[in-house]
């Protein structure tokens, strides 16, 4: 081992690679192939490449393979002023949910959603995504697969997501209080900047449902999918972990890296091959 | 007048342009007398313009002119772990308050800092800077010149802020505890998306020395230099703007647009024409 690097004995049976670090690279198929290959025991699904496979295939390859879904990703984008256009997209999630029980998933990741073109009133859009997820977690809970709510970067607010601190996120779930059955995805990369990010953490508690880990370029180039290697950024990887861990959160560390100008360029065995040392000596 | 737009009222004598809105075309007495003969009352200056100048000459300018200068921007930047390098960057701030003074501006910006390289310990940098902006709070009190600390988003954390919020700007203020001397600029393009922000632009109240105006483009493509004329893009200004005049805001309207791909690229009287006339439709 590299001297000038630690390893700081994380369990390799809790590293879970994002279908969507190798959005350009592989299928569904193929991700899951190359992740049974390389021994990482867990994914997190990219839903249109789930899609694209079709539920049936994708069932049968992930039970022949034995990889493990914590999450699917991701369902929401609930902020439509207009009716039919909201509901559509809850019916939408639902659906997701149904999928992501088919192929034996754990958790639906939901986004809020952003600002439609010509809405500006954000406490609006914010109200709607609350009531979406409302309704969706009624349908979770009939599925027994748990909505794990992911507030976003401030970056990506009016493209993605209304909701974008983990206190809104808790603050969410207590109006809604269905404990065990929603509950938070905790993503490094949306909320590593936030001065009350080790209070909410705490806060959330039982309710992390997920944890996603990339890192902050510090020469970022793109609001959505230029997120770094860890290792390759700013964020103090160890120290957000450690609080996550605190919690008593026992599941994946989900690494989930968008990277068009980088990683996406990659041959997709190379950038396990990175995640797997990263793991070990970066976070 | 166009009958699709409205007419806001909003006083000219309260209209002023940054000269950051104007980087690539005009140099320091450039953009004064542009603003002069569009009878734009006031600028915030732009302190690489300003040095450029020399402080006699841009003195007469501005006295010749008869523009006013309620800010300076922008001082600051003191995460520095190194004591040397935090030292020398509040010297240089010192000076700017000083060079302020001399050319009768009334506030400094100024602005945390980010993330040196290799730094990863966020509260580490906030310390600092909060450390920092004591020092130069004492300064300025010997001066009669105002401190206007500045949150920047969150997408600037580690280029150039590790103050992100109102509410922990709210926060150093209430530690450093001078009023009158220290207080907020409030920059829209940095808090439009934050859930608080109501809250905390009450909460700052009297300490609200600067009010800083863009939009926020939905389809941002820089994280700098990037931003939207007022009415293109998707923050409600108008509201932002009555919260802020429900403080008791009397200060000028500071339009200060960083645009790399558009407004820098137009020819500078088109801009401020352009920024007196979204001036009265867009907010």
């Amino acid at each position: 081992m590299n001297a000038s690097v630690s390893n700081n004995g994380l369990d390799p049976s809790r590293l879970a690679i994002h279908q969507i670090s190798l959005l350009e690279q592989c299928s569904f198929r193929q991700s899951i192939e190359l992740f049974s290959s390389k021994n990482i025991p867990a994914t997190g699904v990219w839903y249109d490449k789930l899609h694209e496979a079709g539920i049936d295939e994708a069932r049968t390859i992930v039970a022949d393979h034995g990889i493990a879904i914590p999450a699917v990703c991701a369902g929401g984008l609930m902020t439509h002023r207009n009716d039919l256009e909201f509901h559509k997209s809850i019916d939408r999630s639902r659906r997701m949910i149904d999928h992501t029980a088919e192929i034996g998933g754990r958790s639906l990741v939901v986004l809020a959603g952003g600002l439609e073109n010509g809405e500006k009133d954000i406490d609006y859009a914010r109200k709607r995504a609350l009531e979406g997820l409302a309704r969706l977690v009624e349908h979770a809970a009939n599925t027994g697969i748990r909505v794990a709510l992911e507030p976003l970067h401030p970056m990506v607010t009016s493209l993605r997501s209304v909701l974008n601190t983990l206190a809104e996120a808790n603050d969410w779930c207590d109006q809604i209080n269905a404990e065990g059955i929603l509950g938070i995805a905790v993503d490094t990369y949306a909320v590593w900047w936030d001065p009350r990010l080790d209070e909410q953490i705490a806060r959330a508690g039982k309710r992390i449902f997920g944890f996603h880990i990339s890192d902050w370029l510090a020469d970022t180039r793109d609001v959505r999918v230029d997120r770094g290697m860890m290792g390759d950024g700013v964020i103090d990887l160890a120290a957000i972990r450690a609080a996550v861990d605190a919690t008593g959160y026992d599941g994946y560390y989900e690494v989930e890296i968008l990277s068009a100008r980088d990683w996406w360029q990659h041959p997709p065995a190379q950038v396990v091959e990175t995640i797997k040392q990263r793991y070990q000596t970066a976070m």
